[in-house]
């Protein structure tokens, strides 16, 4: 059994992780803390945990991390897995680290989007970017994997075949981003109250949120070339699950000739246990994927225009669901134990 | 016109306030404020008012509202009214007061369930108790009028003719009550985030609610006897309205005769204009009256126990629109203006 | 006082513009229908009315309508009011269809997207589109008013001035539009159960949609050339309200110059009751314009690209309070009577 | 590895059923079925279940369900298990009743609450009422288990120590139910419409569901005595989840003494692994027993009365997943097995 700790045991990620930990086959939650507050048991901070665990909720000590623990989650806000990544990874743990701190290999994005300066740029170097479907060699070895946004998740799912497959104008794809609330985190402010959710809808961040840069970043790897998508999300009254509407131009070279995108989509996931292609004329919903590891991808081609529908839970494939497969792939278990 | 003014108009009731009034035939809004905060138009803090309304919302300066209202809505929370009222009082003013400072006469049963001193305990005795259907000659002559708490609201009004008529056993009354979140106020609090209230039900403050000593007292004052009934308030995952169950035993001596329940709370209610009486069998609920200054009451006799179900809109019948009523029976204007 | 009567009372648009004309100043219900089923009172169709009216809705009567009406609306599905408008245009009723039936000038189309045969091409050559913003003076005079489709009203209200100052590639508007679930009407089908929309979000109809070729067409019409959106409609688990957010291509010849496009929409919309335009960077959420007749727009320029946010409350800007408004200047009211 | 079949796989507590078993160590689904209706696979039925189950949802044949299974859940509406229950019985097989046909051993009762005639009383007399905490020896060999309605599973749970140990006074217990909407199954009427129910909150069947009888049979058995109930259903707009509030007297003879009534609970409780006894002053709420098999109760003293509060989720400890805690018991597998 794999000793594995969560830090940030408290919020939203934290305890889905320790939910699916739970039901793991081959690991063991060996440490639980949050960043500061008095230690708790975990089943006082989340009742619906009692008689599943017994464990305490402690105060952040990172000798006992290290002691008790082989691979480490940090479900941590931005900035704070810096400050803790590196002491964990010069001790040898491998670490799954859910902020952003190591996803953007550009540094000067980083500390635009995010507002703070990166004090880790050593380990930054080494991360790799935990899009299994993309990266699962890396990740097979990796000691620090940089677990991706929830809106990138869906977003670079649902277009790497096309921009891989150099189908698309590269300047012309717009991502219309639906989330779910518990996307923001357990944010204690005005915005998040029910009465201000509850039977409304708008966008936010309007083509400024710092998930942009980490879509145009991996698309950009994927394409060889620059890409910078115009990206707009919206705030869903609903607790979980992404739906992103995205329409692309056709590029003028390479038409899809011969065989359907469907077709294609299959193809290029046709081993993935997490994707499933929807069928012609048929489209993802959240229900579908609410509570599932999965990623559920609709494309169709009308004439010059593609449109692609893609949805995720995003506590799960887009963030801890992912995290957990991460931690499969790097100790070689069966990539989808305790996700099905 | 009468100029009227809103203490704490940013919060759901001052929102709510500046809504109806806005409509109001004979009255219009002479002068809005926050009681801390700098001045801002009220159609940046409430950009659904553009259009309406184009007037600033002020830092609180008493000398103003003197000088500029002559009747003067405070919707506030507990303590802060009894700061203001006494000396918009003493300045000739007429108030209306939406906290719960003036609502209980009993000093210690205050002090006891709102943990605060009562600092103003002669204009206590002058608040006049604003629930029409029972008050309304009083409220016509009133200088302070206690507008009622919202759970108390439709609790009293559901049980008045059972109780006046003594038809009813006085230790047996239970009240299981529901409510949306907008009747918590703007609280930003972990526990009335969007993600813990949505999909969730529960009861909280068991028994010891503080709107239940005002339920009692105003129960008592109608039967001439003690009265103490018990009431767990849940929390509903919508934004407004209440509804509340309601069980009582029926007193032994005056068993209901002659009549049905449905016809002698028709009769009781009879010129009421905001009351319904729901047909036999047949019981309100929260959509009927959301939105609306209505109150629905459905009653069914079940032997020896009666069971009743009653419904309002909490920041209306519950708050602001019985706040505006009771303006209207102070001014002589017809009792349902800008209210139907 | 102007005599109108509601054909198809019973359904969301129906209640809406009673709810509506019951505080109307110049108008009074002189009559109610169903189309099918008994006679009912209204307020036992609706137990929300009770205390506020007290009329029969009756089985369609054109005789009774024609006697007792001056206007009429006609609240019902496609197919349905072609049967009835011809005989009340004929006895000389004015007419306000909330239906589809009058709307698209081109049959052809009509037929392809709603799958039935036109019966009436004479009155529908009379029919004038009922958006107040681009028609108001067509409508001052028109025996017959085709209101416009909820999702329509708000695409050509954010995208006319950008079409009409010809400031935009007309082969590249993509409208991401998200409606709450009263858009559909009161549709009794497995997909509108609330299990089934509760916590779920899903594209329909994509592309395919039967209000783009309304889009389409008006927009045309505006250009003087051809344009053809590509329009993804979506369903919010909300009960109503609209946002669309749309995204366009600057025109290569007339690039904005020398003043913002908020300046510029301002300047389009200025006198518009209705319209209200957001400061640069803020933008519209539903929760503004529910319960009102506003239409609430968002714009900003990104280079080569502009982003469009609008918002609705389908029922009222987008159905009910969209066909008082057309009654009103019909008659000659203040445009905002029974609206604001 | 146990072969199950599940007859009724479209509905809610069918589609639960799936989910549950496609995780359980030691039983696999052998057979699926429709009563009604042509062969669909049942990943395109219900498209959560992609690449998770491939197996075909059938029409149902009686021999096809014998050949291929060993235990049958039969999760269909009443009067419709009555005429499979008894084939399926004849061959040998276990069965799990999810409808209300085999729990009500007073056939007057049942065909005055059901409105049918019951047509296997042969049956109805060797069945056992599935409520593990209550009958388990029972249960180890029953052939036939009568799965418990989710009222009365939440209902009983929360009384019998109570009632057991006759602590409370027998007519005065009032049940004051709220649950989700799934309680409903899959109910295509106007009143289950997402428009209906959104923002509402309701009574229902007022003191007349046919969950009462239920309630009030296993709770007179308990007690040697009759008792009967108050009862009062309503609707929340959430999907999933029941939470009943209720009220009792304590009985003049026996006062509980020289414990707390939570202490009393937890000894009751003592080695159930699903229900949990809240401490002191706490309470349950949905949220922590929504998407587990887990019964939470909270408890406490007023004086003369005691409140109970308790939570389940409806499709779960109030329908699937205790079908399958009875499945467990059956077989002797570990009671858990798959529900936590």
């Amino acid at each position: 059994m794999l000793n594995v700790g969560v830090i940030g045991a408290a919020g939203y990620t934290g305890e889905t992780l320790v939910d699916i930990l739970l039901n793991h086959p081959h690991s063991r939650i060996a440490y639980l803390c949050r960043k500061t507050d008095a230690s708790l048991p975990i089943q006082e901070i989340f009742p619906k945990f009692k008689n599943r665990i017994d464990l305490v909720c402690n105060k952040l000590n990172i000798k006992d991390v290290i002691s008790k623990c082989d691979t480490v989650f940090l479900a941590l806000p931005h900035t704070a897995s810096m400050e803790i990544a590196a002491k964990l990874l010069k001790a040898g743990l491998r670490v799954i680290d859910l902020s952003a701190d190591y996803r953007l290999q550009d540094v000067a994005v980083y500390e635009k989007y995010y507002g703070v300066k990166h004090t880790d740029k050593i380990n930054l170097k080494k991360a790799v970017y935990g899009l299994p479907e993309l990266y699962r060699n890396k990740i097979k070895t990796a000691q620090l994997v940089a677990n991706p946004g929830c809106y990138p998740t869906a977003a670079i799912l649902a277009l790497a075949p096309l921009v891989a497959l150099n189908l698309t104008a590269l300047d012309s794809i717009i991502i219309d981003a639906k989330s779910g609330v518990s996307g923001a985190g357990k944010k204690i402010a005005e915005g998040f109250l029910f009465t201000e959710i509850d039977e409304d809808f708008k966008a936010y961040k309007v083509n400024i949120h710092q998930h942009m840069p980490e879509i145009n970043a991996f698309l950009s790897k994927l394409a060889g070339k620059k890409i910078q998508v115009s990206f707009v999300p919206h705030l869903l009254p609903i607790n979980r699950g992404i739906l992103e509407t995205i329409y692309v131009q056709k590029s003028q070279k390479s038409k899809v000739k011969g065989q359907s995108l469907v077709a294609l989509y299959k193809k290029f996931y046709k081993n993935e246990p997490f994707i499933r292609i929807k069928a012609e004329g048929s489209y993802p919903r959240i229900k579908d994927v609410s509570g599932t590891n999965f990623c559920d991808i609709g494309i169709e081609d009308f004439g010059d225009k593609i449109i692609i529908i893609v949805a995720i839970d995003n506590l799960l494939k887009g963030a801890s669901g992912q995290a957990v497969q991460n931690m499969n792939i790097m100790h070689k278990f069966p990539e989808t134990a305790g996700l099905l």
